[in-house]
């Protein structure tokens, strides 16, 4: 038998909480949110959330390196159920006793440049980022001291990447800055031990979950921390809502900070700051609490895959549909980019994100800083969608993700009255419209604009005010 | 002073050449070249290489590895005069003494599918592929008998680049395959040595190049033998002229292959098959004998690089506009893509090449098997380009750059009859015109085509009929 | 400031130590170690080790990967003073970037043969092995749980090489297995953050130091545990007295383990088992305790060495007179190999160590289970050494380290007896002697015993019976 | 079919060949060899030659970085019987697709220092060194014009490797240094070639084997050009006759240089300078030829392996009895080295080249300068062999490879005179002897010399003077 009752030992853990709480206390402050759901979930989100509505996601990490498959690669290469492609890929390219962690020694990223990758962002449109810091892999893209020589400081890159990119984005840019963190590692083997013991002993999140969860935090001040990775287990193992009532109470960032829902099995969906729910969530309806889809432009992977093809990557078409679906539900959007172990954005990727900027140029109005409508997708009209702004009441946006075949776009959302006017975002004049018949609706006659005249291409906006207020 | 008679005496070319010319003389035929510029210039080109229009270059090779800068790494690394960014990037990530084929065993090409490329370069609408086989760095793609450990076969790929690629065109497409090959090779000591002999020795001609040529045509029978890098010497010291003689003789492709120009300095733009003059070639006029336009979608390298930019990569309606050019002046255009030392094409490339392909799906007729007409550049208007085919005379096909502005173009070269009609490409119904009030001149009068009704983006061609002949 | 309080906390100290006390006292049994030096150095040695005298020390780690210079190879590169020896080996044959946990991929052991490691040093005479599993590196030669991603089984190896080789060990000889462990790391944040704090905090020992030599000693039970790396800090940092205190009254080898005495700074030549004192200690005078002459083979370094020459390695005498003082003072002696990353045992340690054994093979009656008489080295001859038997009084050996050159060796410290007779191990007759004229003393008379003849080279034992009772 | 005729013709091979006579007739000459067996057999070795006996080989090369098994590696690997070991220690250490020559960028050869094996071989008592320059691998240690990026300059180690050593032991030291080289390599695609034409064609030979021996002799003046590697074919291919009467005749070192009888499958122990016949050639008998016993300290290898044992080295005892057999009987001894990769001699090779260098020492007289006696093998003693010096006859060396057991050592070739007297070498003092009873023969009477008085180990030499002429 082993050992190591410190670790093991719940009262010590009680002991932690308590002395944790009293240091809590005896901070001043106006309110204070307790370590229970009903308390972590009334506070309200920092409002900068809901306004920028986009942000860019960025799955970049010693899975890089193979870039092959997915980010899941080491445990489906080395987990209890096996797939056969990176099974075979490994036999057919390394050695047989070539391990993960042999691979981080390849991630180079020489061509990094974190001003650069700000650049695009910005140039993207989002509003704010998420790096991924920790993936199931375990591997920091910091140098964290909870995870020696399995950080990009101490293999591999030789850089602190999280400090590099953050202070980049934020010298550069007016974006926030969030971190994506795993609480669970495949296959670490404190968390294998902690799971063997059904989750009774917490060594692995005491000695390394949350050490590393306070340190990335005090340490680079994320605006987002972006959960994942609940390994099967509820929050009441991670000290989630301990570590939650810190963020919101005590940390650097109380006040701008927004976290998720993935905190424990018991979490998802339900728990936290805003909901991610699963991957790729996209309810395409209006959720009660505010939501998250988290989607990846290359269909099959949120890592880079060197093989992927063009088949592979969303359309800018298939990218604007998603945003506005998002959007007009009440949604955030956060977007996955795979940058490589060289530490660039493939031009694919580059493309796709400076196709949304140009598009958001033309059309944020009906994006940035909007709320849903009474309606989502139009009664009538499968291809449109809505959005309205609390500023300007009676006005809403139609969101159209394919142009009106016959230069006629009956609606049945909105009810026009007679100080109703339309005009098409990035175009100057006005557009013509006409009651339906069988109220209510309308209907908006666009012109010919020819591909000259026409303010942007793959989706557009009729902006429609002073309708009936219901 | 080094003894080795054999490769250096004269007078055993002259015995070599003799009985070339013997043996040449046994096999029948009935037109045959000899080997001097006004025989082989008066050949006639092959039908299907003026008809085809549009090939894809590929350049593949140990330079894929760093994929940094361009194909010239080497010569800009160790060559005279040394690039400063190369020479920085060798030493922030190589140890001190890594040598330039030590880069060769990660040139793996694990990914590499070549019925996959073949698949993209026919849904390109390209009508022939030319593959490096063997730039200046000296490394063949195949496994040369003539380049033993620095070839495919021998380090990294272990594998036959040439066979594999040239087959999977052949079986899956109906486009022809080519070869580029460097004559010189910037670092072969032979070479160097006959260089420094003022190249009154051919040592390096006569054991190196013309063997692996030989080789090459014998072996994998290319439509196109697409030569390059006269290493500042004259067609003499390359045996060019005895070389094409045989290409044009009594190879195995005597009947369907095309050459180019570059078989020495004083050959350029001169002697030959089609010429390419200069690389990116666009002379914008027509030219007495047939061209080909060599460019590259990466505006700054020729092969992948792996830090490229998205602003790197022409646009398609940049890449449009070179065809539309280069085919109007009665040239064709090779256009580059750079693959992977992973053996994949970049989807950034990928999807040039498809967007390339389906607009040439709608206006293919203005393209393939076309000639120059009278005009070349409209002489009214810049963005608009001719051609015609030899079987309808009195049709002129305008390739637009740009959608008219005002629904108007005017046209200053067709000068239309009574029975003048004008089409676009890909919409079915007939466009309005109107003559010019000063003849001679057109006005097109194209319909506000919505996004949904336009049958192309980027480029729009109208089709003339019955107009004057002159 | 970073918020982890419960491994600095020292209250939560306190509890971890009285639930360890009260976790022991459960325990029934005789005689009970308290975590106190007093007590835990009242325990009597087991008798296997004082009768053992030789043990074989192995240093393998990732250190044999560059295997240059000194397993201190990471501390001297990257450490407060860097050597320039390794500065420079870095710079010329590697990328700047490379890190030291970078090296351990190449630490491939694909040769390494356990059951071949085990005849060999059955075959050198020693009676026990100790093997670094962790240096001041922090690299686990067992996937310990404790340190992922930075062990023999997650990266290098992929093996689990304190299995293997305690395994082999135990199956193939009757030599005891004992591990080599440093306390602390050289680079290890956790332990330099302790540092940092005064050695008031105990993250380092709690989460790494103490459960990986639990899980070491309960995985492999060695008979040896070899403590190095005291940090500059003492045993109440480390635990040091509590860990000693289970391992004699509570570990599965609490009957066999012997320890050594390098647990903190307060401890060294001092406190524990057998002291070891500094490197390479040989005082050559009899000490009150047991101690132990670590030393090694290649004077320079206990790491393998790939530049090392023949002048650095002892020669076989050397090597023999190491043993003979060590042995007649009352040590023990560890003699030191430095294996290959690939798992080797170079051929020159491999001829030391049969060498050794051919010598044990014909002297070990005056080495094993012997006791230091009461002379060390004789008063008259400085290359004659003294050991004896506690089941014979009144014989002992004379260890003579230079062959007697006119074949007369006088002694002066033994003083014979009419009934005193000489042999010389190895050799069948009885060797004449005469009592000095100047009492006490004995001058013995060696044959001139050809090469053929002698039993051994190198070193020589006289053994003298019956002499003078003190 | 394949076109060239150039290096297939045979017609041009005679003009070549017509055109080297003719220049090597334009110089003057005392005498000229002409390129037959009869005239080559007829020179006479130059006389340092026969006098140095001793020569140190080294095979070094790509085989040296996996240093497994042997030299040939690569064929026993590749080959059309390959050897399982070796084909299963590829596939345990290396991806399916990794090549021979991917191997060569392993070679870094960091810690050579040619300087440093000088002081080694020159304290070894050796007098000459051959270095391998090209093995049957075709990897040239010199950056040869006709091996480009298969030679040392071009991968892995970045140096001329012939130079630095060549440059070193000429400036440090009198050795003579010579070069091995291989004339076929086993895949070089030109040489198998030729072997499908039934060696009817000469290209290897024309554009690779001769003109890099031409290089070779030309840049690197060697003493030695030991030829090896027949590919099974004879003479007349390889043009070896032409060679030699160059090396000869007009050659840099043609007063210094031997060569030996590896020129073709009709040469070995028949043609050229001294024979060597197969490798490890001792024939235990007097030659009519000068001839050479090539053998290595490592009993299964030419090269380096890094898993060798210390069993597998030859001892000393061995390495001097071979030696005392080979002079004893006309023979010089080419004693193999295998340095490692990393450019170092592993101890165990310097510990047996010092050994023999400390026993030449006292010995050397009986070796180096001497002739053949009448008899080598004594006939009653199997263990002695004998060597004689012109300048001193009746005088003879017994070299001596047991000391005599019982003080007597009978002697059945010598037979005394009165005058004769006995020796021993490093010894002052006469020995006695006595006539055998049943002359001829010799007893000699050694004294019984302790190991502090004998001068030396391993084997001893008795000169014995004034002895009956025969």
């Amino acid at each position: 038998m082993e050992l190591s009752p410190l670790l093991s030992d719940k009262s010590i853990l009680a002991v932690f909480i308590a002395v944790l709480l009293l240091a809590q206390a005896s901070f001043a402050g106006s309110v204070r949110y307790t370590p229970d759901w009903e308390s972590l979930d009334s506070r309200p989100l920092p409002a900068w959330y809901d306004q920028d509505k986009i942000g860019i996601f960025l799955h970049w990490g010693v899975f890089s390196v193979p870039s092959f498959v997915n980010a899941w690669f080491w445990y489906w290469w080395k987990g209890p159920q096996p797939h056969l492609d990176i099974v075979t890929y490994m036999k057919q390219n390394y050695r047989p006793d070539f391990t993960y962690a042999d691979f981080a020694k390849e991630f180079t990223t020489e061509f990094f440049d974190p001003y650069r990758w700000a650049e695009i962002f910005n140039a993207s449109g989002a509003r704010y980022v998420v790096q991924v810091t920790k993936h199931h892999e375990g591997f920091t893209s910091w140098p964290s001291k909870y995870s020696w020589n399995w950080n990009a400081g101490d293999v591999g890159p030789n850089r602190d990447l999280v400090e590099e990119l953050s202070t980049a984005i934020r010298k550069k840019t007016n974006l926030r800055y969030g971190v994506y963190h795993s609480l669970f590692e495949w296959f670490n083997p404190l968390f294998l031990k902690d799971k063997a013991n059904n989750f009774t002993t917490q060594d692995f999140v005491l000695s390394k979950t949350l050490p590393e969860l306070y340190e990335l935090v005090n340490k680079y001040k994320p605006d987002v921390v972006w959960s994942d990775g609940s390994g099967n287990t509820i929050d009441t193992y991670w000290n989630s809502k301990q570590f939650i009532a810190w963020l919101y109470n005590d940390s650097p960032v109380k006040d701008t900070v927004v976290t998720n829902d993935r905190w424990g099995t018991n979490c998802g969906c339900k728990h936290g700051g805003f909901l991610t729910c699963g991957d790729r969530y996209n309810p395409k309806k209006k959720q009660n609490r505010k939501w998250e889809n988290a989607m990846t432009i290359d269909r099959k992977a949120w890592t880079f895959r060197r093989n992927a093809q063009l088949s592979d990557f969303l359309t800018v078409e298939e990218l604007l549909a998603e945003i506005i679906q998002t959007v007009s539900c009440g949604g955030n959007i956060l977007i996955n980019v795979g940058p490589t172990k060289e530490g660039t954005i493939a031009p694919i990727f580059e493309e796709r994100l400076r196709q949304m900027g140009s598009w958001l140029r033309v059309n944020g109005e009906a994006i940035y800083g909007t709320s849903p409508w009474t309606h989502q997708n139009d009664t009538l009209h499968p291809n449109v969608w809505y959005t309205t702004r609390k500023e300007t009441p009676g006005t809403v946006y139609a969101l159209v993700l394919k142009w009106p075949s016959n230069l006629q776009l009956p609606l049945g959302a909105p009810t026009p009255t007679d100080s109703t006017s339309v005009t098409l975002l990035g175009y100057n004049e006005d557009i013509p419209w006409e009651g339906l018949l069988k109220a209510p609706g309308i209907i908006i006659l666009p012109p010919a604009l020819s591909v000259q005249e026409i303010p942007c291409l793959w989706a557009w906006v009729f902006k429609i005010t002073n309708i009936k207020m219901e």
